[in-house]
């Protein structure tokens, strides 16, 4: 139970699936990151007893316990009800609870609506926790003689996120208890399948061994984590970094870089660091490249313009790909995307035209084009190369898949690697 | 316990934040329209004893209970183990697992590889489910004159969704004790505040009342339920109509259509029914109203171009927008959107031309252009029409309203409602 951490979400919306639980994903990360690994999650209604059975069950399981949602002052809040009940204590008005609830309304100019009182109700023996986003407050428990901590937050993820960073994770951080702190490191790879990534450092990956190395594909790239709970935690920090070192030394270009990196702000920072003007042409990515680039602000210092031409006309007429060539060739061709690239740079008189066109599907595919199949193709002042891929998938999946691919290859190119 | 459900979800990456659980909102949402609300969900790691508590605890919440994850051939996969212990009943090899997984691999032309005939062994008294999209087979069990059944399932998405679905609800419709099933509608809301559509239908929104209408802010809309749980159905279905219909007739055009409808296939089938082409101009969503339509297969009949011009110098270049113009006025101004919208228009020859120029930030607000301000523009053979719209948030939440905007100010040109 030492050095575990349960979480209890809480919320008929939960359950009847109309949202996601992405707060118990989120802060079980963290709390793991802080030596209380998640032992256990549940998830009730807006029922007191619910609440209450399920904290009473979080109790039994782990040191320190979060419960997520039911803290504003509408009626299907009722986690305080549940917190009261599991603990035995009865509600009472906290004086620190008001003040916190009076100064976020008057912060906006209003006094506290009618009804809204009961956020600063607290079973006895329990804190506020401040709410620097809305106005509900957290509360706190910590079990008399235990070392245990129950903390409830609100539901709303800013909210919960705000207030687990404020008020729970530096309690956390002084708890007797609290497991060794794991040393940690991830990188991100990209142009290469995560079955070929773990063929190149399969002794590194298997099972038993101090640093644990892990491979998460995501779209278009695989994140390798290495997390060491070596003692003393100098000793996990050196074991981590010697594992990065030597994953890196044999992936080598395929790397991008440490951290859980998105390969469009990778490609955006390279742009501006080193000068290079694009411009864009897409077909069935359909803005998905610029919009990309446009994520990232101050961009339009070296993002010409993007150029969605999803239609042959619009191939023909706004970049200048030769109707016969589409006609011969097709859109979906290497020389159709060659001609978009190029077209692409001659418009805008960019350092770099990039072009992307294939068949997303579900229609349009032949027995030589099938769907899936996509051409992408830069140039610049020393020429045109190109390359083709073929992707797996419905639509949406083609299409994000081709986006990814296109920042790929356009980082391979910004770092003079072979396509 | 009789008409409810529970959910167990299995993995340790689901507790460690690495995966968010999208199973178990999808299966609530399931399993409720099928008469069977989830009372309650248990997320553990890959342990047969936790699993074990889980299941065990799930069974005296619910008459049916779903477990997903857990059921591969690696050593991870200890669902199996932890269902023999909740039931008692031992592992041993079931002839039509074996056969279900046999038959997967050969389809692919393979053998199946050592190791993973752990698949097909099934706690006694239990069944196998047959897996439509990967290999390993469900697990299904009918606790003995209790009319409680359990199945274990895949963790893997599209696995977990299709196996649902041919293995689990089938049953359930068949199952004595299940609710009466409720009659449900949903209505898409557009242009409207969630607190301004409210006030209009408050009454209907009251507690205790049957139907029971609800409502669910998304990006750029807000999306009506109703629901009612009167018996007979007949009669709930008869109430679900009646309130719908009420509600069309007091929100008038803001009513999108039946369903949870995204705005920019809405527009992309009114451009697609009403043979009307479009070219698009963007600044600051850098191409994702043009990436909403290429969305929807089939839109290059009337969707002609997009162009991205984040930069000053493309709304010049590319869209012939006066450098004059945008010295006085601003690239973020009435003035610099029409003359966008027009220049799209006229470069395309389309029948509309629309354009957005705004502030994402975080920076480049001023005091009368906060960051968040947003000018839109539609040109037509009538003339052009222009809309300021300010939004909250970050870039990310801007560029993301700002799209939503952009379809809804469409979807209003296109029914020739006002802007």
């Amino acid at each position: 139970m030492n050095g575990r951490s349960a979480i209890v979400s809480v919320g008929d919306e939960l359950l009847a699936g109309r949202v996601v639980d992405t707060n118990a994903a989120w802060l079980g990360a963290a709390l793991r990151l802080e030596g209380f690994p998640v032992a256990w999650r549940a998830t009730v209604g807006d029922e007191p007893e619910a609440i209450a059975r399920a904290v009473r069950l979080a109790l039994d399981a782990a040191q320190v316990v979060v419960v997520g949602g039911g803290i504003g002052p509408t009626k299907d809040d009722v986690t305080r009800d549940g917190l009261a009940l599991a603990l035995g204590a009865p509600l009472a008005p906290d004086a620190r609870a008001l003040e916190l609830v009076r100064r976020k309304y008057s912060e906006r100019g209003l006094s506290v609506p009618k009804g809204s009182d009961v956020q600063a109700l607290l079973p006895a023996g329990c804190e506020a926790i401040e709410n620097r986003v809305g106005t509900a407050p957290g509360i706190l428990h910590r079990v008399p003689g235990r070392g245990q901590v129950i903390a409830a937050l609100p539901g709303v993820p800013g909210e919960f996120r705000a207030m687990s960073e404020d008020g729970v994770i530096p309690i956390l951080r002084a708890l007797a208890g609290r497991g060794p702190l794991p040393a940690f490191a991830s990188l991100t790879v990209a142009g290469m399948r995560e079955i070929d990534v773990g063929r190149l450092i399969a002794d590194l990956m298997e099972r038993g061994r101090d640093p644990v190395v892990g491979s998460y594909p995501k779209l278009g790239r695989v994140v390798l984590t290495v997390e060491s709970r070596a003692l003393p935690e100098a000793e996990a920090a050196r074991r981590v970094r010697e594992a990065a070192d030597e994953i890196a030394r044999r992936l080598g270009a395929a790397v991008v870089g440490e951290g859980d990196l998105r390969l469009n702000e990778v490609v955006a920072r390279l742009l501006l660091e080193c000068r290079v003007t694009l411009a864009v042409a897409e077909s069935l990515t359909g803005g998905l490249v610029s919009d990309g680039l446009v994520e990232v602000p101050g961009i339009s210092e070296v993002f010409l313009a993007g150029f969605v031409t999803y239609s042959n006309r619009a191939k023909t007429e706004v970049l200048g790909v030769p109707e016969a060539l589409i006609a011969s060739k097709g859109a979906v061709s290497e020389e159709c995307a060659r001609a978009m690239a190029e077209g692409a740079r001659a418009k805008t008189g960019a350092d770099l035209g990039f072009a992307v066109t294939g068949i997303a599907g579900p229609t349009g595919g032949s027995a030589d084009k099938p769907v899936g199949t996509v051409w992408f193709a830069l140039a610049d002042a020393g020429g045109t190369v190109a390359a083709r891929a073929a992707f797996p998938g419905d639509r949406a999946a083609i299409r994000a898949f081709t986006r990814e691919r296109a920042f790929e290859l356009m980082r391979r190119r910004l770092l003079r690697l072979a396509w």
